[in-house]
């Protein structure tokens, strides 16, 4: 364009032949930083486009993912309720299905052999606690209330006296715990087994590396450094990695989430395919209760409640795949070509609308454009 | 470019005085309509990209998430199978590990003290009725029937006579609830503890507010307009947010989803970044079985066989974050000149190719183009 | 742009005739070309940004979700700790409450009447085989093993001696399934309604057709040529299309993902959108453990272990729905006329600076710019 506009302007030089050199000089000036510019661009598009950014590949941003989660371990919970209670995996992991989010139990609070019927409340309960029975209203329940109120007042122990509720009895015992009852847990290991799918590619991979050695995956531990493609985790070295202190976490819970990204290039054959792990704790203090059901030979339903402390592991799988194709190189050269054609084209604009001298350089065209036909016509 | 075209037309308008002055005329109008297009492209640029859409901000669109939700409350079933039932958190959610979507109950069927054995097919089951043995085909089961046929025609009651099958005994009455057993579900309150975590901006912040008062989640009820930051719902609300009717859902369950979303402008150090909730009513007619079971003293396997009716949360949270960076900034603003060019560019073309007259013009030019070269020649 | 180029080319043309004749025949022939890449645009524009990719449409592309499955069918197993179990949908699908990611039992491991104590570990666990007590460092635990090691070295059978751990007695057998037990889970069928919402459109549409038959859904199978809108799916086939083999799976266990999508043109008032379904199979091999826990009369807590293969369905819904709206219009016209001017703008690039020939056009050019200034000096 620069030079369309000198084109014209020295066109306009014939008249004028100071200014046809002033033109001159400028488009210089102009025809220079133009240049530069558009190397930037070219630069820009071959080093970083094309290059940095793989602009020359197709991408497959959303895999088909599936995980599969195995815990592994046993531990002794010596507690006077259930004198030294075992926890395996059938008993330690909530829910059991090995899927893709799920807790720990590192911790509980175990109430045994709870039956519906009638019995104090528990004094740490708000409008639990009574002089007479002119405290209970009958019927009475709060949100944090263990039940529902029958109207008496009744003896909790030595010091309290709290209104009777309708109630699983005995209520709970706000016992809040000193020390993780399932410290061994630091030991149980974690198996992740997740598969990526890139149906774009029709490419597949799993995060369990194809080993000639059938028995690495029962002994390997996952190490950011020495074994970064081990699917085994220890939970001590998980919580530690997100950042956590397991005693912490242990005794009144948390979460903690567990990233597995997979940055796959697929023109080396997914070669250099591989997940990266990455861990953060989530939240501090995790707790819910559950209760295991059963009817007594008396016909009586019965239940062991369980208010339970541990760690939730949340697994997030992300994935990308880049593969050559033309259309996106043909896009990313073409939109390059573009941005060149638009930097030269600003050029001009600079050239011959921003800049003031251009400005003054229009009046004086103009007196001149009209002088020579005067002459031609005087012939 | 409009004033490189202007400038070759009165190149051209040398030639013949009355074009001149129509090019010119022509160029004014086209000037004005230009100045008022680009002057558009400015207000969009930095009225609507720059300001209305911060166009300035890098943002963060992938927050990490973590929910906790947890529910309090109880309430009494009054039913014979099990005279004054009382539903405890332990039993009314599912699952219990606190997730983002869980199931509230708050209606159901129970069938006690199910075991395996002989029994008489339920009457509403197609293909259990029968006249006699020949009737019921030994082994064979269907889609719908709670056993497989044993091959015998016995009676059911009074007024039936149904196929025989190995089930769980006795089979489940197909009776439909006429009113919701646990009403009381309504009051029960649902905390969600939900933080988001910018991680490139290494900004997280929860719903739980930071308030000087500890006791305030206590008491504090979600309200749209006046406490519209409190995570503490009541069910009652929350189904009436969404557009449900309590007594309907309770009876024979729906699923209801809440949104959170989060969208956090940094650059004021995150002090309006607050979580918005909305509700939606999604499915009506929600239920499911499920059985608790049991070894009895005589070492025979029982089950309590429960159809659920009840609620299913679903808890569905977005978030984004902006923060000035001068790289989105730069490509607002680059973008914006570019379409400045684009639009001055369009112009030309429309005056120069476009124009009906403008193609008349063309052709007279091109006589006059070779008229005075003949005169220099002949001179 | 050509246009002003040839302009500008035509005014020098004054002064040299052959220049002139050759400057026009390229300007035809850059015409052309540029004519047919213009040409070229507007196919693309029209034909393929506007009609085949709609680009007339607004689109919303995050629909809300919800998913709701229940499975039915009964299925009888034979085996020796409890015989003829029969397992109804209470029994065989976890989580129960009908999410869209579940399990289906079709093989298991049963250790029925487990109790905690002393009992000798299984030899297939690393380490437990003994001698003599010294093999059995007490309080010693391993991650494959079902208990902590008491220290002593006892009889597990005729054949093996393994060290006595505390522990749930008896251990689980290491058998492993040579035929599934719940064979007819074939048979079972799994019914998924699925409701999508697109806000933006306010529309909503669910996968059970809107069918005048009520009992259409008790009776049809999907099947992706006979019935592709029927919700309702025979596991067989569905194992099938996902490409499994039924039996390998019901032994071991795997995963399946069954994917719902919508693509919705809501220009015909949603009559043509419907779900599309597609299936796949993810993994081979799945099973977990899980317990039922009750508390005999004797005061001591028992429970039944199951280690449960089966098949996990992961059900992903994905959907997006496009309505005619004036603003993508705009946006892909305005893009195709910003291309159209970037096309010709880069023709004359071309003819400007890349062409060789033109190179050599300028230097001619300026010496004939300075020659007639003097001829009208001298005259």
């Amino acid at each position: 364009m620069a030079s369309a506009a000198m084109a014209a302007l020295v066109g306009w030089g014939l008249l004028d032949y100071k200014t046809e050199k002033y033109v001159l000089t400028r488009n210089c000036r102009v025809g220079v930083s133009q240049r530069l510019l558009q190397l930037g661009v070219v630069a820009y598009v071959i080093g970083w486009a094309l290059l940095a950014k793989k602009g020359y590949q197709e991408l497959d941003l959303d895999p088909q993912i599936s995980v599969i989660t195995k815990l592994k371990g046993v531990s002794v919970a010596q507690i006077k309720e259930l004198e030294n209670r075992l926890w395996d995996v059938a008993d330690f992991v909530k829910p059991s299905q090995g899927e893709n989010v799920f807790f720990l139990v590192t911790n509980f609070l175990v109430t045994p052999a709870q039956v519906q019927g009638r019995c104090p409340e528990h004094p740490s309960v708000p409008l639990a606690n009574c002089w007479d029975d002119t405290d209970c209203p009958e019927g009475e329940t709060g949100t944090h209330s263990h039940g529902i109120k029958t109207g008496q007042c009744v003896v909790f122990n030595g010091t309290h006296r709290t209104c009777e509720i309708w109630s699983w009895c005995p209520v709970e015992s706000g016992a809040v715990p000193r020390k993780p009852l399932l410290v061994q847990a630091k030991n149980f290991t974690l198996f992740i087994k997740n598969t990526v799918t890139f149906s774009k590619f029709n490419f597949s991979k799993t995060n369990a590396l194809d080993t000639w050695d059938s028995t690495y995956f029962k002994h390997c531990r996952y190490d950011p450094h020495s074994s970064p493609y081990c699917p085994v985790f220890r939970i001590g070295d998980l919580v530690a990695m997100a950042g956590g202190d397991f005693e912490d976490l242990a005794l009144l819970g948390g979460a903690v989430a567990i990233r597995i990204h997979w940055d796959c290039n697929l023109d080396t054959r997914g070669s250099d395919c591989h997940p990266q792990y990455s861990f953060q704790l989530q939240e501090r203090g995790y707790n819910f209760r559950t209760a295991n059901h059963w009817w007594e030979a008396s016909g009586v339903e019965a239940r062991s409640l369980l208010k339970l402390y541990g760690i939730r592991f949340d697994i997030l799988v992300t994935g990308k795949a880049g593969k050559f194709a033309l259309i996106p190189t043909a896009i990313t050269v073409g939109t390059g070509a573009a941005w060149l054609g638009m930097v030269t084209f600003l050029c001009d604009l600079l050239l011959l609308y921003v800049d003031r001298e251009a400005r003054f350089y229009w009046r004086t065209k103009y007196e001149e454009a009209k002088a020579p036909k005067a002459t031609i016509n005087t012939t």
